[in-house]
Formats: C-alpha cells, sequence, structure tokens
C-alpha cells in the first residue's frame, strides 16, 4: 500500500510483518569479480550463494503467507477423489465463474496442450505480445504467431496506461487477411511480460472479445501475470475503481472462453491449470492432462502446493497483498530515472526493465549491451537480473546474429521478497554505475552452443 | 524388517515411529454402499473422506520422514544457480554414477521427451512389460511397442522370483528380425509395474545390456520402482545378497545409457528426472525441458519437493526403509492366500494384486469382474482399490470390448502410510467377501465415455 | 477403535494413517548389551539413538496430527491481544464451561502455584492418589498429603474397574479428624498416574463433590490424564455409555472448583493451564503467573505449541483419538497375561505395568528387581521402560532404603506412536524374557547421588 | 548491515530475504479511536487485530530463519537421552564455554531458581541494574536489590557508550558497607533492559570480576540480551574491533561463574536456561529443575523450541544477523530527533525510548504522561508501544502513586520483523503528533485493579 508522509515522501508501505528469512550473502566486489568471471559473464551461471538480491525472475521465488504454508501440511495427497483437489477446484469457480479445472504443473503445460488442441498446421494465432513459451508451442504445432499490439507498447518511455492492450483495428485487419478459419484463436496475456508486465485494460478486453464473436473465435487469455494486472485496472481505469478485486477478476474472466495460469506467479506458489466453461473444449483438452501432466486430480503438481495456491489464490483478491509487487517496482523505476538512468515507463509488474541501448550508447548491439550490463550490474551490486536482448536470441541458419528490438536488462522483483532498503541499495548501485558507464565494454562469446546460449554460453570482454 | 519372533510368528516389523498422522473415517455399511452408488460402483469418483483406506495407487501418497519435511523448508528456490538443485544432481550422481541429470515434474514427462527424442515413426521398443504412459508416448511418436516377457510373466500363480526379467531369446529374434536400425531403444522396467510390481535380476538386466552392446542399441531403464526391485534383489538373487544396496543400485544403474524416474514412487516425494552419462542424449534432450516442463533447474517440480526427493533417494539406500513396502504386501498376499482368496504370486512390489477371474470364476469377463470386485471389496471393508481388468481398456473402433489378458484388482500399498493392524483388517474383511462371493454379480455401463471411461464412467449392476 | 473380525481376532485398529515418521534404530543384542553397561543399567542413562521403542514416557511424546502442525505455523506471538490465546481460551471455556484461564508452562507448574495459594503450613491435602510433583510441591508449601484411595486400588490383579476412585469413607472420616480448616482443599487426580493409570468415575467424582459441599473445601481436579479417563468412564460406566466424550467432559468439569492440567498428556502438545470458574481464586493465583511462568497471555508456553493445545483438545473430545491409547495398553497387557508374565489388571491408560515382584520373585526387592527387570528389558528386545519402584525412592536420613508399596516396570505408550507390530515384538522379547527369567539378578549402586538417584544413578549386577 | 551509499545516505541493510510473511491490519484512524477506548486506553489490553506494528515488546516475537524453523520438525523428544538436548547443550558448551547447563522454561524461571539457592534473607544483590523479574524473586527469597550504576546511566541524552556498565567504585563501597558475607551475588545484565537495552563493555564486566574475586563473591551474569550486546562491543569498544564475535562472547562467558538467559530474546525462539563450570551450583540448583520446570533433558521446554534455539545460538555468532535490530533501533532514534522528538540516547537495543516527559511537558507526571503518550502514538499510527513510567509502579501501603525515575514509552524492536519502510512511517507518524502534542492530556483509572494495574487498568482522558 503506497502512503504519503507527512514529511511529504511517499512510499511502498508493506502491509505484512516477515516470519521466516532466509540468510543472504553480499561478497567483497572482488569476489563479485572473480564469480562473474567463473560464469563466463553470464548472470544465469552464478551460483546462488554468491548472489545477494536474485533478481532473475519473479516466478516461483516469491515469499509465502503463513497461512499458504499451514495449508500445505494439510493436504489430502490421494489421486482420486482429494479434498485438496475439489477445494481448488471449488476456489477457482468461485473467484473465476468456471466450471472445469483441468490442473497442470505449470504454465508451458497450459500452452503445450492448448495447442495440440486448438491450433491446425498453417493458422494464425494473434495476440497481444508473444511469450516465449506459448510462441514455441504455437509453432511446433505448425502455426503462426501474429502480434497486434499498439504501437505505442514498443515506446520505452511512454506515458500510456495500458501499453499491454490489443490494437482492435490491427487485430481485425489481421483476421480479414487471413480468413476466420484460419485463425486457431485469439490469446491476450494479462500483465503482457515481455513488454516489461504491461497491463490491458476490462475495456479493451472486452472489445477482443467483441472481435472474437463477430468471427466465432476462440479467446485464450494468460492470466499468469493477472495479480500485476488487477492493480493497474484498480489504479488506473476510471470505470473500476470503485469495484472489487473480486468484481474485476471476474469481469475479466467472463470475457475469455479458455483461461489458463502459471502458479509460480498466480498464486504464489507453483503448478498451473486451464479453466473453461466449455464443455467441449474441456473434453478435448482432457486426454492431455494424462498423457502430459498426471492424473487429472493433480495433473502434476505436488497436493502441497495445491493447497497454497488455493488460499494464495484468495489472497490474490486483496488488493494489499497484490500492490506490493507493482509499488516497489515503481519505486525502483522513479528512483533509478530520478538518477538518469534509463528505464522502461510507465513501471509495469514483474520487475524494473532498465535500457540497456540508452545506457551503454557506447557498445554496439552485436556487442550484448544487455548481457554486458547484466554483468555489471552484479559486478557493482550482488543483484542479479536478467539479459533480455540478442543474446536470449539465437542466430540464424547462417550464423548471423538476430537483432533483439530492444535490449534491456529485467531487474523482476520477487514479491514480499526484498525490503525498500535493498531496493534503494540496488538502485544507488545502478546509478553509480551509471555515472561510470564508460567502464563498461563490450562481450563476445567463448563458448556458445547452438540452443539455450542465453542459459550455456559464456563470453569476455571484447577487445 | 521382517523378523521370527520367539513365538514363532514371522510378521514384517516398522523401523521407524510415527510423528505425524491424519484422520480417517470409516463410514458404517450403508453409507458406504450409498457412496459407491453415487460413484456409480466406480472406486476412482468415491470422495476420499468416504475411504478408510485408500489403496488405489501407490504413487506420490507415500509417508514421509521427518527429514524430508525439515528439508523442505530449507529450499533455495532460485531460478538458476540454486543449492537445491546442485544438491539433488549430487545425490543422484552419488548413487548412480551418471553425469547429467534433467529434472520433469514427473515420471511420463520423461517418457514424452525420450520418445520424441529417440523414436522414428515406425521404429519398434522392445520391453519387459510395457506401462500406460511409456506405450502412449511412443504411439504418439509413431513407435511401436513389443513386449518380450517370459511366459511366466502372465502366471498368476508362479514361484518365478524374477517374473520381470526379459526374455533374451525372445528380444534377440524380435530384434533379428525387425533389423536393428528399426529398434528405437530397448526399455526395462524395474519392479514391472503392470505385472504386478515383479522385479527383474541384475543377471537379467546384464544380459540385455549385452545384446544392446551386440545390435548397438540403447538400454533405457526406467527406475520408478528401483526401491522394490533393489529389496527383491536383497533378498533373492544369491550373487547380491551380500552386497549392499548401493552397490547393487550402481551396478544396475551402470548397465543403462538412460535412466528415468516418477519420483512419486522412487524418492517419496513428487517430481522426476532422467539422468545419463551420454553428452549426446543429454544434448538432444535438454531443449525440450525448457519446451513441456520448465527451466533446467527445477524442470517443473517444486523446489519443496527436490529437497524432499534427495533425502528421499538417500533413504531409499537403506534396506530398512525400502523393505516396509514388499513386506507389508507379501503379509497381505500370504494371509489372503491362507483363506482361500486368489492372488497373484509371488508377492511383488507396489501393492496387492487380487485374481478377480477366480475370485468371481460366475461373472463374465465382459460384465467386469475386477470391476465389480473392487466396487464390492469397498463396501466390505471401506478400502479402495483399483481395478485393473477390461474396465481400464478402450473399446476398439467398432465398439467391441477389448478384454484384459488379466482381471485384477490391485491394492496399492502407500510406504510406511497403514499399519499391519489396518492391513489385517483388509485381509480380514476381503476374506469374508470370497466366502460370500456369490453376493456379487457382473456390471455393466450406465455412463460410458469414450475415453478415461475407467475415471469417468459411471456403472450398474447388471440384471 | 478396537474391532472383532470375521475371523474373531479382535484388535486395536487405527483411525489414522501415518503422514510423517522418524527412523528407529534396533541395535543388535552385543550393542543393546553395551549400550546398558555404559548406562549403569539405568534405563534413563541410554541415549536415545540406541533404543528402539522408547517407552519410558507418555508425556511430551505423543504424536501430532496434521491439524496441529499445520496450526502452529499460523501462530500468532503478541504479548498480549494475541489470537493464539483466545482461542485457546476459548476452546477451553467450550469444554470445560469455565471462565477464567492461567497459562503455565506445563502441569508442575500449575501445582506450584496452587500450592502457593491454597496450601498453608500444618494443612493436609486428601487426594485419590499422590503424584511426584504434586506432593512436592504442597510438601514444600508445609503441607501433608493424604491418600484415600480404595483397598483394590493397590491390588495388581484386580477386577475393580475404577481403581482410581477415591474411599468416600476415608474422605470423610479424615476431614473429621483433621477438622476442615485444616484441609487445605482435596484433591483428585484423573488416570490416576502412579497407580497405573487407573480411571475413577464421574459417580465418584460427584461423590467426592458433594463431600466438599458438606464441608466447604475445594475440589482440584488434574486433568492431564482426561483422556484416558474420558474413555474408561464411556466404556465402563453404565450411565455414561450414551454420552458423548463432550458431554461428560463437562459434567465431570462442572464437579471441580479448580481444574489444571499438563498439555504434554492432554492435548498431545507442550505446556498447561489452570481453568476455573472463581474469580477469587483466579485473582489469587494471577499474580504467581507473571512471577514464574510468563505474561498473562502465554505462561511461558510457545505459541506454536498453545496452538496445538487448541487444535489438540477439539482430537480429545473424539473417541477414535483417545481410544488408541487405552487400547493399545489393553492389547499389550492382556497379551503379556497370556503368556504368563505378571501385568497390572485391569489394564490402564498411559502405559502397561509389569509387576516386577512376581516376574523375578528370586530378587529381593532391596536388589531393585524392577530396576533389573527394566534393565533386562532393554537388552532383550531394546525398548526402554521405567522403573518404578525402590530404586526411585530415596534413602531415608540413616541412608536405610524405603522399600516402595510396588515393584514395577513401566512400559509407557506414547499414544500413536507405535504399531502393533511393535507392541507384538515387545511383549515377545518380554515373554522371552520371562521364559528366562533366571538369568536376570539383582543390582547395586555403583555410583549413587543422594538427590535424583534414579536418573543420574549407575548399578551393577550383584555378585 | 549498515551501509553507506553513493549517494551519501546511510541505511540498515537486511542480510536475509524473507521467505514466509504474515498479513497486518492497519484499521483506519476511526476504527483505532474505538478500539483504544475500548480498551481502556491502555495499549497492553489492544487486540493484535487492531494492531498494524506491535512494537510492545521483543520477547518471543522476533522471525525465526529458515535453519530454524526446519530444525523443528527433527527434534527427538524422548524424555531422557534425547538428541535434541545433546545437540543444545553441546553448543552452549562451543559457544561459552561452560560444563554444565540446566533447562529451564524461561528466563524468569533461571531467576527463580538461582535465587532460591543463592539468596539468603537480608543479603543484598547487587547489580548494574534491576529487572522487574530478578528483582521480584530476589525479593520474595528475602534479598535486597542494590543498583550501582553509573550516573550516566539515567541520563536520557548521553553520549556515553556503555551506560549498562557498573560503576565499580559504588560497587565496592556496597560490599564494603554491608559485608562480602551479606552479599548473595554479584548480578549484572547484558544489553541491560530497563535503562533502554544499553550495553556494558568487556573491560567493565573484568571489573567486576576482579572485584567479586577480591571479596570472593560469585558473579552471576543475565545474557538474554547479549545479541545487542555483542554487536555494540565489536562497534563500540576499541580492543574488541578486531575480536570475532565468538571470542568476545567467550571472553565475556570467561568472566562469570554462572549465566543464565531467556531464549525468547537469545537465540530467536523461546525457553532458557541456566550454564555453569560450577559443579557445586549445579548440583544445588538441579533438583529445582525438577520442582518447578520440568525433566532434567528438556526443563519446560518443547523440544522443538530447543532446535531453534540451537540454530539461533549460532546465528547469533553472525554479526549480520545480530546488527539488525540494533541498527533498525538507532534509525529509528536518529530519525526522531532530527524531527525534534526527544529520544533516549545513544539509541541501545530492545527497542527505540521515547522520553515522554519532555514530549508532553503539559502533562503532570501523576497524569500518566507514558501512558497517554503509548495510546496517542497508537491512535496516530497503529503502532502499539509499552508503557514505562508511572503507570507500571504500584500505588504504595496508603495508595500514593510511587513516581517512576523515568517516563518513557518503548517502543521495541522485533528482530527482523519489520521493514525499515514500516519504521519510516512510525516515525512519520511519532513526529506528526510531536507537532499537535498540544492535543494529547494526561489520564486517570477508571478501573485500577490492585496488581498489574498496567495491563489490566483501564483509564480515560482527564478532565
Amino acid at each position: 500500500m503506497s502512503i504519503t508522509f507527512y514529511s511529504g515522501e511517499n512510499i511502498p508501505l508493506e502491509m505484512h510483518k516477515v516470519r521466516i528469512v532466509q540468510k543472504l550473502n553480499l561478497p567483497p566486489v572482488e569476489d563479485r569479480v572473480a564469480a562473474i568471471r567463473e560464469a563466463g559473464f553470464n548472470t544465469f551461471l552464478l551460483k546462488n550463494e554468491d548472489v545477494y538480491m536474485d533478481m532473475l525472475t519473479d516466478s516461483g521465488v516469491n515469499a509465502m503467507s503463513d497461512r499458504q504454508q499451514a495449508s500445505m501440511l494439510e493436504a489430502d495427497d490421494s489421486y482420486a477423489g482429494s479434498a485438496t483437489f475439489t477445494r481448488l477446484s471449488n476456489k477457482l469457480t468461485e473467484l473465476f465463474g468456471t466450471k472445469y479445472f483441468l490442473p497442470t504443473h505449470q504454465g508451458r503445460a497450459c500452452e503445450n496442450i492448448i495447442s495440440q488442441v486448438l491450433v491446425k498446421p498453417g493458422q494464425t494465432v494473434p495476440m497481444n505480445y508473444h511469450f516465449t513459451t506459448s510462441k514455441a508451442h504455437i509453432t511446433v504445432n505448425g502455426g503462426t504467431v501474429e502480434e497486434v499490439f499498439k504501437d505505442e507498447a514498443l515506446n520505452l518511455n511512454s506515458e500510456d496506461l495500458f501499453k499491454g492492450n490489443m490494437d482492435i483495428e490491427k487485430l481485425t485487419t489481421l483476421i480479414e487477411e487471413r480468413g476466420a478459419e484460419n485463425i486457431a484463436f485469439v490469446r491476450v496475456e494479462s500483465g503482457t511480460n515481455l513488454i516489461g508486465g504491461q497491463p490491458h485494460s476490462v475495456e479493451n478486453l472486452k472489445e477482443v472479445r467483441a472481435v472474437c464473436d463477430k468471427y466465432n473465435l476462440k479467446l485464450v487469455y494468460d492470466i499468469s501475470l493477472l495479480a500485476d494486472n488487477l492493480y493497474f485496472i484498480k489504479q488506473r481505469e476510471d470505470a473500476y475503481k470503485e469495484k472489487s478485486i473480486r468484481e474485476i477478476t471476474r469481469e475479466l474472466a467472463d470475457q475469455a472462453h479458455i483461461l489458463y495460469f502459471s502458479a509460480r506467479k498466480l498464486g504464489f506458489a507453483r503448478g498451473g491449470g486451464i479453466i473453461t466453461n466449455s464443455e467441449e473444449d474441456y473434453l478435448a483438452m482432457r486426454e492431455f492432462i494424462t498423457l502430459y501432466e498426471g492424473f487429472l486430480t493433480y495433473g502434476g503438481m505436488s497436493v502441497r502446493e495445491m493447497e497454497a495456491i488455493t488460499v494464495g489464490l484468495d489472497e490474490t483478491m486483496d488488493e494489499q497483498y497484490i500492490s506490493q509487487g507493482p509499488e516497489f517496482i515503481k519505486f525502483m523505476s522513479d528512483e533509478l530515472q530520478k538518477k538518469g538512468v534509463p528505464v522502461v515507463l510507465p513501471a509495469g509488474g514483474l520487475g524494473c526493465h532498465i535500457d540497456a541501448s540508452k545506457f551503454l550508447e557506447h557498445v554496439r548491439q552485436t556487442d550484448y549491451p544487455a548481457g554486458a550490463l547484466a554483468a555489471a550490474i552484479y559486478i557493482a551490486s550482488g543483484a542479479r537480473g536478467m539479459e533480455r536482448g540478442t543474446m536470449s536470441e539465437q542466430r540464424d541458419e547462417n550464423g548471423v546474429e538476430t537483432l533483439a528490438h530492444m535490449e534491456l536488462v529485467r531487474m523482476a522483483m520477487p514479491r514480499r521478497v526484498f525490503t525498500l532498503s535493498q531496493v534503494k541499495y540496488a538502485v544507488d548501485r545502478i546509478a553509480w554505475l551509471y555515472d561510470n558507464r564508460e567502464l563498461i565494454g563490450g562481450m563476445e562469446f567463448v563458448e556458445e552452443p547452438k540452443v539455450l546460449r542465453f542459459f550455456f554460453g559464456k563470453l569476455e570482454a571484447k577487445t
């Protein structure tokens, strides 16, 4: 909850107290240099014990509540007829109004199944923006992803409050061009991940649904980052300022034919699932659960995590809980901006995104400015972010680099894990780095695997 | 640990004490009749609160140790460089001597990936016996499963101590007939599930490996039920009576090119993985982990469960821990046999298997004797077993029943969950039922879904 | 829940399943000999890692339920106004109808406070039987304990179902003799510990109350072992067979002016408390809580344990839960008796008591037959019981042994911890020992501390 | 760990991340007014659900580490020979070099036993400052407490870094005056609680020991608040800046004959104990453990908490862990001071102390300025502090108020529980209150119990 002090200062205030902590190390800078060198200047290859603030991802790393932890101990692990499944299933029905629930082990598992059932070779899937795994599964099944985002979506310094909105005109044009029969489904992602955790509005989702209805298309809604998006709707969308989080949730859910989520994000736990009111879709997807996931009562999840999701979903309806992430991200982005550091604006969910192209104008894109910046931030602070640029792309068949649209370093903000002091520490170190940015040069691969180079590759300073 | 008393009696004795219990209900018999009627006489559809002893499966329902539960609280959930991943990975290397570990969310996920990588359309996979999900993934990828078990494997009343052994001659013949180039790989399953948790010997696995070497084929080894198999080797295979469980484990692992497991069975937790020493296979499979499972450091598992697996694998090397399951199963099978009830012999791992064909000689196979018996056992005892017969098959394209090879009711024995008194109770109730078996008639479907009828279907007494 | 099988056998059946286990060791017999030798043939000095079945006490060692363990994680540890205190306090009011609750860290702490407030030098406290700590605190405050038990109470082979009853005539006579003004209060102990966990009846408690009313005396009721006593009332007292455990609880509580308990026994956790409807007594005792225990909202307890007590008290109202202890004890006693081993009858709560005088008729009481038997049972079985005889007494001021009324070995039965197989194992080993009892000789001290010799003393075989 | 930023700002930085949180409520101000009114303007009587930041105490309310929580699940609850006791006992020996350990349920229990053994009627106990329970037990046993603090100790705005030091001259004078034979023992309290958590130096403790040696007196050292004191020694005492926390701990422990602690403070758990190298003292105190506390292997503690203490003691040797409390307190005190609010200086451990006399110069001491301020702070902020002034005293036998030396409101700082943002929030609200302090008037009792009026009493605004 963000509050304004008598002193005039405005800071996000935690509406929880801390019960259990885990020790962190902040190695001295010379050890950090040695650690990143050993990791091939690739933050993915750092050992966690050498990392002070792990801001690599927000997924599966959120702090739990005492109620979640307690619930895990009462899980009913029976294979069929389990009370744990029933509790989770009922909670989903209560919040989203959906009748059918297919449990999966996490978000990408939903995408595998939805794509296998709905995508035919040659078909197109329009979406507000792609996510890596969604795109992969559509492609594997012979489909093509088309992004119909607003132009503003890629503007790194925008004032658009809903950069995640779909461009309705582009959507209609695309459908007309390809023919509705060649559209597998329309996908909207809440809290759009790859453009910086940017939200869409309720209004936009309703418009997308209207287009779907017109062309008799299915609307598939990825609600993994719903918590952030709900917060932004409540804060930013006039028509919803007086509505409760529960009411907004239900109104969003009512627009979609199929919803799915990763519980590593939604629900502060681990697992996932597909929910729908369509019996036909449910029946078509059901057998894939037993093939890929697990039995229909747990879908590959741990029953303990299922209990935690049930409680976590309930807590997601509490504005004070879900505000913590976006408010900390906004704080970090605002503070960096004040010190001149180029960040993506407006601040979204998920994390604070630093614009490496502007930060390191002297580093050519082929020399991986985002990768170099991520490594430098680690050296300067002990905080670990994730490269979101050309290093994460793959070379084409001729070995030519595929340049990314943006060169970003994402400093993810795990929910309820770090304190504002720690965030201020990271800000301070990044500001110092910005003032000394000429110290940072480009990099080149010394070990470059053909696939997953962003994870396994090792680099060196380019000379 | 089985001990012989001064009194001459021999019973399995728990080498642990109980720390945490969970309340069970035993509804009165009239409530059980109402419950099974509401469940369409299908044990899968019973609510767990109506079940006294849930013997549906041994998978994911085992009791944990205090050390496992404690370890879960110290999990390091970082996405990359996590100490939890390192601990599990190192434990696998320590026990199995393998270098590479690909984490997955459970056993069938391994089968998906192995099949996608190794099976080409038209190829054959010989195996000692199929398991449902292994067969499904080979088939989905265009392969064919061929079982090369010994004739004795299907003898329900055998004295063969290693009914899970592969028939080496049949294997060689099959390879010669199809041509080695048309063999995707050879699969051996430890503690062979579908023939009643029956073990194979070390010697047999070595012979299979020799054949693989001769034809340059890969040996894929499913070690999900390894714990039971290890116990049986130690008890039954002369050359290994003096070897430690660790030594036997390593000797088995050394035979295989690729091993995989479900941690819902191996390790008393939830999750799974593929391990190998082959860099080539590792690299080929690796990208599928990120596509289907999760990042390479957790593969879709909960990090808490990963910690529990690490401890659970260690405990699997303790003969006293792994003996409890097989000994309880043997006790149940022996006691039932003493009372005339037809059971699969010798007793294997996983559970006690009752021969429904002999139990209900007056019920035709098309009237689902195993299904009827499972329902009747529930009514008589409140214990829930699983039908393993024709009900679990699917009709062919013309709607004709596919008759199962065997009509069994499996009473699975979750490890360390039930006490011997409870097992004796189940035995007593089944013995009563056997003496009154004429009360049980056949069944017919009143709701029969096309797929997964064993789970969703509802039946009635046939008139 | 005790059930009779179709086969005619009758055994106690657990109405719970096992969730968490803890590894036990059963060292080989030569190691057990070495261990007990090192422990000076004193079972108190054995290291727990050398003990297979720890039957030393039933106090603080009971298995918890999953609900208890989960509740501990939601404790509110605030010093004042804590929800945890409120929940426990309300539960006590709900079950016992009392208005005031003074929390303490365990049973003897209640006795300290009650004695300081109610006992004046020279006064007498009549009781059905003393307990060590109750007697100590009354004595420290200048009072005298007088036991007014029925003659039958000390008959080790009785058919009296309520050996814990107070002898009303003796009570009245004592009061008349000493004068009511010299009686501090009357104390009744449920599940009377030192005579073998023997119950009293509701009727008897009502009669005691009538006497108290006549002489205007306070009735103080120790309900630490209430769970066992409730079970026995329900089983044995005709007027209460149709009443619920809750109704019986309330009827008992209504007789007493002050009740107190150790939660190491009542509530399956750790802690304790005093409850009453008397404002005057409450106010008088209150300041001692802050002096000796802790603040009035936790009284020296862990808040986690307070939550567990609240759940545990609720579970105590479930006959299936509380029956497990007494039924296992009865099973053990009956089986030992069948094999000729002399045990205290009828079986009570708390544990099975073996009559060492009869078991070792050839050992003189001054040679500690109960101590020798306890050591021998450990050697023969790895099970550890507690000496309850002359070794537990102290020499008088002249160094002369105080001979105990009874020479018993108590094999306590922690609730829900051991399985019936383990109990049968202990029975078998004790039966073997009985058949070879001539192997056991007397003992003498080689190190005999002046106080607490039962705990710190070391002995040797007497030659 | 306090760090200075590139920006020049200096803030305390947490060296841990958050794993488990507990929801807090911040009721709107009108609800807070209603709540404090219902509580009789006594912060002790507030329900915790109405409190946003509970700063009543630092005792038993600290956040645990994941390692502590995990250790609790592996506790060995055996009554004798328990591994849990052995682990804790060995850890105490490792850290303090003491041979004997007597477990108790918390700090005041130690004081009961030490006083019963060492204090004879008429004897005096000199101490650096009294603590409520220590004084009570000495008084109950007929002794008298004499405080021999330095004059500076009561200066609320001092620059003395070791206000907890004993005045050696006053000590010697006192001993000479009373005669060494009339001194029961000398008591030093680390992190002296009632003068604001102020430390003593190693040097001073050595000097006290020298005096004790000269007069052959025992030095009893209360180490409940040792963690804070260790931090201050390391920060402030030149000779110890290069020594490790472990070395300082040992050097302190070596000075004392008997040490005791409450584990609600030392060890971040619940419980306590007495440690010593004196066999004589150990033997003398031992029997009181079984009388008042519990058996010698657990002393009335929960075994789970004992495991947590063992880990917590280890963590106490980590400067980064123990710095968090004092640094947050210093931050709060400094920030308040900057805004003009009168606080006790230098900041000590335990909590931030506000000088109510100066804050409310217009309120007479008999109108309870500290009580009024505590109530006002709650209304203004939702944070709950503790009155430390005349309200906490008792009237004399004639009903005349005993005026306290100081009128303080203590805002305790539970370790690792609150974030710096929350502390800043409290500072901001208190600063606002200071600027509007004329709103606050005096109070008078409307319900005033004879004892414990600070806890049970209800007040109203004086008109």
